[in-house]
């Protein structure tokens, strides 16, 4: 696929030039009638662009148009064979992974260090947790991640759990053994669903921790805005393979969302799309080379030393 | 309290102007990194202004600072005890709104024309709808409001119900006797749940219909996005009275909205309180000279007619 487009942002932006007088929602109609101290600081233009579910701008819960375009995009530029955008944050899509897998009183397993969306879809789903431990770090009292021994324990027990969730990598940037976890998940014909929240990155640089879906997870939620460049709150969730019910999944992410979706939300994951897509190598790269050199600094300084490992089980590079 | 301040915006604005090196979301940080595919249509400003739950920003789902402060103007505004803003549309006020009233297997009382989005909030919650026919119209082939009668049979049936819920105003702009529906629920100590999505500007002119915490309900959402000046996906829940639980109502609007807030959502609904506080009485005036201009013209137009009532039940203007 051409990656250089950006189907929806394109549709949207031709749309706030077009001369209209709107009968529809939003209020403040493209602007016109925003207060002046939103225009005074922001301009108008980015009002003129905040608009509403128009025939030319297809529907997010049944996209046939310019955001299905821009999904399918997306999902290329990822490698996942399908792809949601989200407009309620990574926390809709974590809710949505869990609603579409777990009937109530079912078991799902997952690390006691989970974030508060994962607590959030348990409540909303009446899903049961098997918490697992996941390795603790006495030295700098933090949660790593889950490991292939702790699950298989719990996979053992519980073969009738109907997900397992991952935290990829975990707040303080650490990654687990996704691949072997992967490999365990698919034996017993479990999906394996991913809080990628921290790592949408990963699929663009080879430096980088294999990407969850490489790695062979069915289904991962990344917050675009954490890592890439969407605006705060646009995140989008992929899947690949057979086990995640798409209709369920459907259903799920219309009990988690606004049914009046921002496009300035969706837009901006279009562009973030195209901007790693077309520029992903060489801006990891230097990010990556600023890094190291911020590392290196830090480690200086006495009394200060930064995370690392030597090439263990954490370690994921491809 | 005084309506001319915006503290919210203040204090986004403020921040997104100090020189910082951001080691946080999002991760365009300010619009450094944005793509220029938004920049170019869009410019910096509103980017730079894109920030997160910072010290100086407050906390969406424990506000202290300037969001509780333009959350009180807001309650002073719209004439609530207390008020909360919402970024993921009234979707989710009208979902916690249920799941801060009913349990599962609880009774609630709704018309059969209800939004999608309670629909989401029963399957949410797990209650059990007990839904009454609204007033239906066989000329034009659309739903009005519940009425005062078929509520009535209902409580009487349904004593042990958890909530009532009425839409008002209908999409069509219909009012339902709303007085008299509070003081039924009233009289049960049953909460009166209200879908105001469209009827936010009501409290700004006395010549639209009454609001609904005027007539008294105890809680009611308001897509501010619609009717008034905020952005896309920005609306308010607001409540009066003892019914409502506001500790369960806090977490169960947590369940149902991100936790990485747009604080350009936020903003923008400080900026419209403010906007319809200070100007609403012109704004409005002008707005309704228009439509009746308007809806005069039509009326002219052979084969076309625009919805309009005797001083009926239907009437509710102060």
């Amino acid at each position: 696929m051409n990656q250089n487009q950006t189907p929806l942002l394109d549709a949207i932006i031709s749309n706030a030039k077009r001369p209209q007088a709107p009968f529809y929602t939003p209020g403040h109609k493209q602007g016109k009638g925003i207060s002046s101290k939103l225009t005074k600081h922001f301009g108008k233009s980015i009002f003129t662009a905040d608009l509403t579910e128009l025939t030319e701008l297809d529907c997010l819960f049944a996209p046939e148009g310019v955001i299905k375009q821009a999904q399918q995009l997306a999902a290329d530029a990822f490698g996942s064979s399908q792809t949601w955008f989200l407009v309620n944050g990574s926390t809709c899509g974590i809710e949505a992974a869990i609603l579409a897998t777990c009937n109530n009183n079912d078991k799902i397993i997952l690390p006691r260090n989970v974030h508060s969306s994962v607590i959030s879809g348990l409540i909303l789903s009446g899903a049961i947790p098997i918490f697992i431990n996941p390795e603790y770090d006495t030295n700098l009292n933090i949660a790593h991640s889950i490991t292939v021994e702790s699950l298989s324990i719990a996979l053992q027990k519980h073969t009738d759990s109907k997900a397992v969730m991952m935290v990829y990598p975990t707040y303080y940037g650490v990654c687990g053994d996704i691949k072997t976890i992967a490999e365990q998940t698919s034996k017993y014909n479990i999906p394996l669903i991913v809080d990628e929240a921290h790592g949408s990155h990963f699929a663009f640089h080879s430096e980088l921790p294999v990407s969850a879906l490489s790695a062979g997870a069915d289904l991962t939620v990344q917050s675009i805005h954490k890592t890439l460049g969407a605006m705060t709150q646009a995140s989008m969730l992929h899947i690949q393979g057979e086990r995640i019910n798409i209709n369920r999944l459907n259903k799920s992410l219309q009990l988690t969302q606004s049914t009046s979706p921002s496009y300035l939300l969706l837009a901006s994951l279009d562009a973030a799309r195209h901007q790693i897509a077309i520029h992903g190598q060489e801006l990891l790269t230097q990010t990556l080379q600023l890094a190291e050199e911020a590392k290196n600094r830090i480690n200086e300084i006495p009394g200060l030393s930064t995370l690392s490992f030597p090439p263990s089980s954490y370690d994921n590079t491809r």
